[in-house]
């Protein structure tokens, strides 16, 4: 039976076929990077940042830190995924609840659209860098959510669509620091408010690239074999930790079991600006455009944590990958 | 105006009047500790346990470290707050929610008694430490709700009454070993299943007594000044943590504003079965009983994380000695 | 059938009886600590130490810290097991293989008959931490072979017999300070001077008494259930390292697989003398005495880096115990 | 010839003959600690306090830290060197040098007379820990200099008389927390305000009680032969440091050269109130005084950062101790 | 009115204008790096020195690490500024102090003319690294005097002329290793032998590109706004520390009090030899040639421990950038 | 008298000259690397392995990761040394000594041929990194040994014949991680099974290259001077550890004891493929190939843990070097 992307088509999405002598499951993006770190007026790098589909092209919210390191969030357009128009100023949060969630600086962000807007989910440092939700319609103006959690929770990733009923949030538990453990949780939500639940997805893998933490990245992709998860792991290496990514497949209905996980990464830091840059040996995949027609997806990753990179591969590919090479205890 | 403990009168709780040429606040039962080490047969230490007003005398929840140091959680009885009858075998929960809040060992319990029933807030190891609920009718059976936050998370402690028509619950962020740093946050819910609307409470105080850490201890005791919160606090000295406790006053309808919050520690380790054990220099409370009528208290803590002990205070005399004599910046 | 110990009778083993009302498998001399930080002039402390049967009553190895904390081990002989004479001069070792083991201080000695003399087996710190040994006829005369490996390794322990035709010896990995990591391994040697065959017997236990370290103690007594050893094993609580010890049964041909392993432990710091001291919290077993007849068992331990106490047994209750809640997977 | 102590009779300090059984060369006050951690009123604690001869009696320096841990300094008068009349209020310093030395709480304080006035030196904490200097006539009126050094250093110990013509200070370079390493330097002041000419007078010692970190403690003794000098050093054992103390002599001329260092300690924490309490294991002198006519001293020192002690000892005999078994490199 | 650098002109200062493109402050020389690390022979790299006007040139004492990592200062001359003469033999030192200031080896030395001589100050490793201070009259015969402090502090930097009478000293307190903490101070002294009057000058700024430790880098350049300081910042990312570098203004009488500091770097590691090297992801400014009349700068820099580079900048342009955008609480 | 080595003509190594304007004792391949991260199908990276020659040409044993980052060794063959066929299937060992010997993945092999078979000696990961030993006729067929020593131990290297009748095995003692220390033993065996007469060889120098810890790299080649050996050496920058390497000569007949020992590294990571990778800053070499008729040396060695690189030197030339130039102390 035919391994399917289940949605809607995208034939615009940014894509060039795997190079004639190359037989990796993922390949980089010829002209790599596509967001320089000085894209920005006042900006020191551009990174982990979200792109979505929005009318005829594509909107994002993008990381910039500045040129005195704060943290901040950004809209930006772009007809064909590549050329982005980045706006200078930051997003404004018009903020809902208060306490329970202000802005203060934001990194890594994530954008889905579910039912009728475009949700941000990024991580917030006020009192403690933990998991923060805003919305958008239009790009143009943004409003924000109670935090998910109390301190510390990183790389929280919402689901395209509720899951029996809940809006479902995958999610990392760290600490107030460059966290050096780390596993992959889910929380549901009746109502993006309050948040419950609470099961471990995956764990690390001792004696690999995913042996110290693990992370969810792109918005997860609803296929006929179930959720296909991008998701970052780490390993310390003698000189620092080394930030790879690759793909696991959850179960559609109980998105907090495994049925998949690949042994193997789909890409590490190897190319001078993965390599080189404010945080050596990063690659870091916050967003993924896909294209259900053909099973296309173009992989945007955050580099070095100084620029941005886009990456390719095949739905059907990656899923027989993982399922080819796949961690022997996934749970 | 006269300060006020709000609630019913408890003659029967334990106490014993300050000493002759005492003029603290809280002074220590004179036949400390109450629970022995070995109390319970095949046990290592029995301390940071909870207790509450049952029937004719009082119910508890015991934390037991077995001589292998596996921790469990155990019913206990008693009719005068001090001789304490505890049950050999450990609690079975009965669990309601799968995946979401698994038994496998817990620590550090509050009890508090909430419409109907009691219900147990704990440290629960599943998956990393995180917040644990349940509840029983009688200390007999007892039921599991799910995790309250993802790990790790640590001392909740349970309002003894919905705020505002929500659950409340106090809680410290942690990680996933001996936490060096920690505020106390709040956070509410509507149905104990989902949690939301973070906010912090307070934060450590920089060059005190609860420098490094800090956490909730008893239910909050309501007063006619707000609040009446003791809770732990830690600084680490030349050769380790030291674990004092002192209390705060928050805000009766919104509990995350601190009204007064003593500068001073109320009770530091100094007596032999405080400085001395399987961790030396722990004082540490969990449980508190207080007669409305006459305002007297008494507070259960654990000692050196092996025994338990007795103080006590009047609620005035607590309130006006963090009044007196408060930090500056109390959030 | 009845558990045995495999040996001679030893009537004179120093004994007490169990008091009436405890129903602990080990219980500690009523008179502890036998031997006092300052019996020895010049001494900071006394402990740590092994004896062993010699003549009509009992020679040992003694570990003592001088007052400027030089480590140096001295000969001592007892007509009882309790009341010491300890030699105010170290041993001096004839260095028999020039740099392949010299002696320049040493700590935690084991000493065992084998054949025809005493061998003493101890740590050294020439040019790092590792096991040395050493032989005397007459604890008058000391002679040193070479080290049995390079740095690091701690707690060597002999078998009182060849295995399969080989000298057999326990041994603990560790590093270049207070290691926090261990497992037990074994090794043999055709000769006592090269060393090989080495396998892994024991693996610390998670969230347990023997959570980050174990070492082998007093040297393994034969049983008719096979080799009984007793051994420490080492917790990190929150304000440091706590020092137990418990007991395992190995087989006695191949003495590397483990037939039970106690999930408790015999004994742990409680006492004043095993808690405060040099180093708090330390029970930590180097010799037993045992009574082949009567399946008495004397352990001698030292307390808290400081003293040396003596605790008392039975055999078989230890191999009941042990079997009764035995770690689940013990290898 | 004669070994004297170059000074006054003071035949009125505290002093109590040698035990009967005791050989030590350094013995303890019977009825040790004479100050006990409450006897000032909101006090948490006091000790490593300075003392020095005044008028009929003793005036003294005391470091107080209070319930809320705050360090202060505090005035007392004894008229026999053994009960103390510690003032509730903290010494208020009259700032002479604006932002170059602010008092902002203070600790481990050392007293001398020079010419016509009583020098302080202690632990400053503003804008990091450093050498403080201030200065009383009367114990009632205290007038504060510039700090002597950026930070981090402590341990400041001025000579009693100027070193060819200049005042002469010991002085420990330290960091921002508890410092894991720290040898004795030496530094000369024309006018107690502008400080240089530094050397490095003592290392720390491999392999001893003195290995990890060193510190001046009470005021050189002038001897005629050479510069008593008390000091503390630290060991770190498996569970923490250990803070014993033993005695070196100096160049009458060239104080940074060492004659004679004591391999052995004279006193390190043995009893209940040196191995117990907010810091476990710490002897830690501030303060001698002695007797020139008699060769008699009472040494003061902090017992577990928590109250006072007194030890005594004869000049003659500590210098014949520490030529005896002196560190072979003292320097 | 107009920014006005206060000094002599200099006309022949290499300079480069800035590129069409670039908008930035600060812009580097397009043929860096000027020193390679193989430039002298023995060589393992040349970075962190310090060049000056001298003659109808310039001068400079440079930081060679050889072969070994033994690090040795050398002196150098040019014509233009750019390609340096550097003398393979390192300098002597001739010792006027003895024991006070010994050169075994040193790095990263700031070079000044004062009155009638070149004063060099540079970390000295002499019993702990201190700020170690010399001078030369002509770059052939060098005199070391006394060591500024005990031990531990770096990056010492002297005014050119004296303020209110003395010499002035930056500096930044540090400790026996790769420091993770550091803010600046300013000394004073009346003879370069004795100094004193410390105050703090800046504090790092969390969450920032100076968040970690800060250091004076060139010698402050006087303006008719102040003293214009460049200095750098260390951040510690997840793979390791960044240093970049900023300015900030002082007041030109009390050069302790900050008129203001830009929360912006100037420049950061982002070149290749900036980012790969021996230390990855340095940009460290030792040195600074300006030219009054045109305002134009030229500052030395170290890249990657390895290799020197040129930046340049103008004076009005920098003054305008750190008050535009300053740190809101620069002290 | 001419400096030789004492061995058979191998006039097919790969060799370059010197180039034209350069004066280093060794110098690069010009085509650097000879192995790319990618020459297998499925790998990560390719470094750190062995050649011999075989037949007529060469053969190795490779240390490849995967793309799970399982490490695995795979044999490979070259005519001419440069261009290499590695097997894609890893080397699989018939486990001759059961639990004493079990290949779970290995690394860092290095190969010597000694009277009948070609020996590997590699680092194992079962029950802890530590020294394995095996050996083939044939580079098809495979055969383990027992461990040589308990963990934890790196880097072991045969001599290429028997010293006194007993294999000889050069060993860095390490521990469960990163080691941050470490100096080179020596070990003899009669029968490669059974090891002892523990020797240490060479200890790290301070203020060096080879401050950190230092491990034998290529097999030691025998010279008219001595035993040649080139070894690996570590410092820990600021920014993490660099990994170059030098060489020693060991006496001829107690190659435990140091002839000569170059203070200066003859390669460190300069050039991109060493610098930036998956370790940053790593030249670490595993096995060298040498001509006796012309002393010519050819040192292969790993790259940023990334790629194989290969060096080239003359055997006269590096033992003038590290005479010329020789730590002081140099054991």
């Amino acid at each position: 039976m035919k391994i399917e992307i289940l949605g809607s088509p995208l034939p615009n999405i940014p894509f060039e076929e795997r190079p004639a002598n190359c037989s990796d499951v993922m390949w980089r993006y010829s002209k790599n990077p596509i967001i320089s770190r000085h894209q920005v007026r006042g900006g020191n790098s551009i990174f982990n940042s979200a792109v979505v589909p929005f009318k005829d092209g594509f909107a994002g919210v993008f990381r910039i830190d500045d040129q005195g390191l704060a943290m901040t969030l950004h809209a930006g357009f772009s007809s064909d995924g590549i050329t982005w128009d980045i706006r200078e100023e930051a997003i404004q949060f018009k903020n809902l609840y208060g306490d329970c969630g202000k802005y203060t600086g934001g990194y890594d962000p994530r954008v889905v659209f579910i039912e009728d807007r475009y949700y941000i989910v990024w991580c917030n440092c006020h009192n403690g860098s933990t998991v923060a939700l805003g919305y958008t319609f239009d790009f143009q103006e943004f409003f924000q959510l109670p935090n998910a959690f109390p301190p510390f929770n990183r790389n929280g990733v919402l689901f395209p669509e509720k899951i029996n009923g809940h809006y479902a949030l995958l999610n990392r538990p760290s600490d107030n620091w460059h966290t050096p453990y780390g596993n992959i949780f889910y929380a549901e939500s009746p109502d993006l408010k309050f948040w419950g639940m609470h099961r471990e997805v995956m764990k690390t893998v001792q004696g690999s690239w995913q042996e110290c933490k693990i992370g969810a990245g792109p918005i997860p992709i609803k296929t006929s074999e179930g959720w296909l998860l991008f998701y970052h792991g780490v390993v310390e290496r003698c000189n620092g930790f080394v930030y790879s990514f690759g793909a696991a497949l959850l179960d559609l209905n109980e998105p907090w079991k495994v049925i998949a996980r690949g042994r193997q990464y789909l890409l590490s830091p190897q190319m001078p600006y993965e390599c080189v840059g404010d945080v050596q040996n990063v690659t870091f995949p916050c967003a993924a455009l896909c294209d259900a027609q053909t099973g296309r997806i173009a992989v945007y990753y955050g580099c070095a944590d100084t620029v941005t990179g886009l990456a390719f591969c095949r739905a059907d590919e990656v899923i027989d990958f993982i399922r080819r090479d796949s961690v022997p205890y996934c749970k």
